[in-house]
């Protein structure tokens, strides 16, 4: 039955305020897709920017009843098409609700809205000597809502763990437009299923979380920067898996290939590229004198690695020039045309072969393929460049994406470590997951939501 | 339907081998309970001791042909009367699948079969230098499925955290009987539903744990353990909060009272129960001059608390001793009577009003309640003790336990930290949860095992 899209619209007015409904297409049109490249979107009949609870309420419980598809969206910096809009639906925008509730020092938890910036929460909790630590590389505008639908990692991960490590309450409305509470404020708690955990990482698919409550750590001592210039980007991927075998364990591992740095040099002229093929960005935050001795045995394991270059800076400034340039990477290839990014995720002990096996496969697309890595957790981001307009590079660079799911898989690994399936992963899913643990995902699926109106059509195919 | 037993054990008998099998009464008794007081259990049919999960997935697909209950079990050393037979069923003991498969250093990842023992892993990952940190004080005797099934806490979890943080991998047999692998070997990975800490705490009522993926931590340092002796029970639950609002992360916090401490002196003569009303045993493994000032701090926290003596030591025999009090508290205890274990967990900030009111409680109504305390993450122990027999004073105990739920809740606490719901906390689950969120769980239950054999009736109940 097709949607009654000027019912449904009525029906959403009656319930919310006017400045809360959008239906101008104009307006309509910034909230039609999130970062992924390629990945297709819909017309939606309106888009709903929530300030309360109620209003995503009131949304879910509309759209229950004309069977129109929501898809909650955060700030929209998702990178695989997860919060892509649906035809006839409602794009439920969680932006405006971003308040930080509360944050309780004793406790040390963090209750706040959806909307919430990453970066915004940090800084709150950093005044009371608190930390947040999932640090996807997005912080600056990705709401804490939209980490926790994706199941976001960042850079310090390899030592802190991810979003859903953190998440340990949730408010949420159900497909069938109940709001309710899961979880729970103390440390520990074991009544029931792990709703919270399974609410994270559903990519909107399950419900509409509303409100999250986080643990929270003691702020950290300043961290030792480790640096380490290599000649390829191979030697570099065995410096990491030679990281993880001396028993080190970094606060982050971070890996820029030469076409990263280059792109950084041709913006920034920073000089990178002059000095390293590869870089490696080694953190530690052990305190005290076993922390220097950490920081001295990664030095020289980059060393023993092959870096024609390592040092330990402990000057902040000089670190954070470094890790300017990691950050940098990402806007610097957009310059240089349209970024495919991947997300595989492999078994520490893969990353050299791994790393090598991608340099084959851009040779044999002829496709311009960055690495930038999480690669102390094996957490590797190919990036895929092509020229708008050029749809046979297009096509060779689509090719060269999925022959990397393969090859992920092929050595134990996941088709995507931190940004989601979205849409661009659904086919690397149904190669990952066996058809029975597919059937688990749809029977969930349908028990949480069973007008099949929350993000409907996404992470996994509804049918065979 | 009744189950016809007769044919259920014919078919059985035709999918395992011969010793597999038990259905001689003598020998199902002693698989009939665990160990929690009071709980009820039923006359199952078989009992099957599977060697593979090939056994496993034999059994649930005769029980699911039959409908008949399938009760999964380690160890039986449960709490909550979770792995209790169910009339007509089978109890599907793990216990003989004790083959640690892997351990592999650099990934820092081992894979077993569930019926290995806790303390068994970790000695077999020390001697690699590694560490699997959940240790429930079941540790010698309790099984790491076990463990998986009611997502086990114990001492180090008020740093380290619990089962659920260390479980990445799962394979399982389901509802239908199917043999499935869900989760993962990397470091990351979002590629679905977050089905391991889905089954993880499912207490057997999701699917049939038959092999287990966890993380593992390097060695720690020795810890510093730090004691204070305190004149009352809650002067030492306010230095409890006065630690957490110190700013301090300790690797344990545990707490034992006079009435354990009495118990424990009048069967070991340790002499504890004459220097001190109840004692707090803290832990810190902050590496160097950090963890000693760490220490320090603490056993100040303590004196400021109204502690009579609090003293620093790195002695670990000195130290093995203190703990070993806290060991022993729950076996002296049995000397007494029996003993209803409570598992309520509750904010920081409220351990130090709940363990007053818990001590209302017990006056109120004339029952022995001794106390220990993992009280760092305000999970508490209350140990309703009674004379085998006396059926007054167990209905007495019985409105205590009740009680001293109704007040972890109204305190912003859980009704059970680490224990599971089982049986005996059925009815605090659906006073803790909201009946949609009950719908949930019903629903999921339902997707995952659609026959409901997997342990019907425990955790919550099947109809409002």
């Amino acid at each position: 039955m097709p949607i009654d899209t000027t019912a449904l619209i009525d029906d959403l007015t009656a319930r919310l305020d006017a400045d809360t409904l959008i239906t101008d297409p104009d307006r309509v049109a910034s909230y039609l897709h999130d970062e992924a490249e390629w990945a297709p979107y819909g017309k939606p009949a309106a888009v709903v920017r929530a300030r309360s609870a109620q209003d995503a309420q009131a949304v879910v419980q509309v759209c229950h009843q004309h069977r129109a598809p929501v898809v909650a969206r955060g700030a929209g910096t998702g990178l695989s098409g997860g919060a892509n809009a649906l035809d006839g639906g409602v794009v439920l925008s969680l932006e405006l609700m971003r308040e930080i509730v509360e944050i309780h020092e004793l406790e040390r938890i963090a209750v706040v809205q959806p909307g919430v910036v990453n970066d915004d929460l940090r800084a709150a909790c950093a005044e009371r000597g608190l930390w947040y630590p999932p640090d996807p590389a997005s912080s600056p505008w990705s709401t804490i809502g939209g980490n926790a639908a994706t199941n976001a990692g960042g850079l310090c991960c390899v030592k802190y763990g991810v979003t859903r490590d953190y998440v340990i309450g949730l408010e949420f409305v159900t497909g069938t437009g109940d709001l309710v509470r899961v979880g729970r404020r103390t440390a520990k708690g074991v009544v029931g299923y792990d709703l919270v955990g399974l609410l994270v990482g559903s990519e909107g698919t399950l419900g509409i979380i509303t409100e999250i409550t986080v643990k929270l750590r003691p702020l950290r001592d300043p961290e030792r920067t480790i640096a380490g210039y290599f000649p390829d980007l191979v030697s570099a991927g065995r410096a990491v898996t030679a990281v993880a075998a001396a028993g080190l364990t970094p606060s982050a591992l971070e890996l820029v290939d030469r076409t990263c740095l280059q792109a950084v040099d041709d913006w920034k002229n920073m000089g990178l590229s002059t000095e390293a093929d590869t870089v490696l960005l080694g953190r530690i935050d052990t305190p005290g004198a076993q922390g220097d001795a950490e920081a001295a045995l990664m030095e020289q394991v980059f060393s023993d690695s092959g870096a024609g270059f390592a040092v330990v800076s402990s000057d902040p400034q000089e670190a954070e020039l470094l890790f300017a340039a990691r950050r940098l990477a990402y806007p610097a290839l957009e310059r240089l045309g349209d970024v495919l990014t991947e997300d595989v995720c492999v078994p520490k002990s893969q990353v050299a072969p791994v790393l090598a096996e991608i340099q084959a496969i851009a040779a044999r697309h002829d496709t311009v393929i960055a690495n930038i890595a999480h690669a102390g957790d094996g957490n590797l981001h190919p990036l895929l460049i092509t020229q708008p307009g050029d749809a046979a590079a297009r096509e060779r660079a689509q090719l060269a994406f999925h022959e990397i799911i393969d090859v992920a898989l092929a050595a134990g690994g996941t088709v995507t470590g931190e940004h989601g399936v979205g849409l661009l992963k659904m086919d690397g899913l149904h190669a990952e997951l066996s058809a029975p643990v597919v059937e688990l995902h749809r029977a969930i699926k349908s028990a949480m939501d069973p007008a099949g109106i929350l993000n409907p059509g996404k992470v996994f195919r509804a049918h065979g």
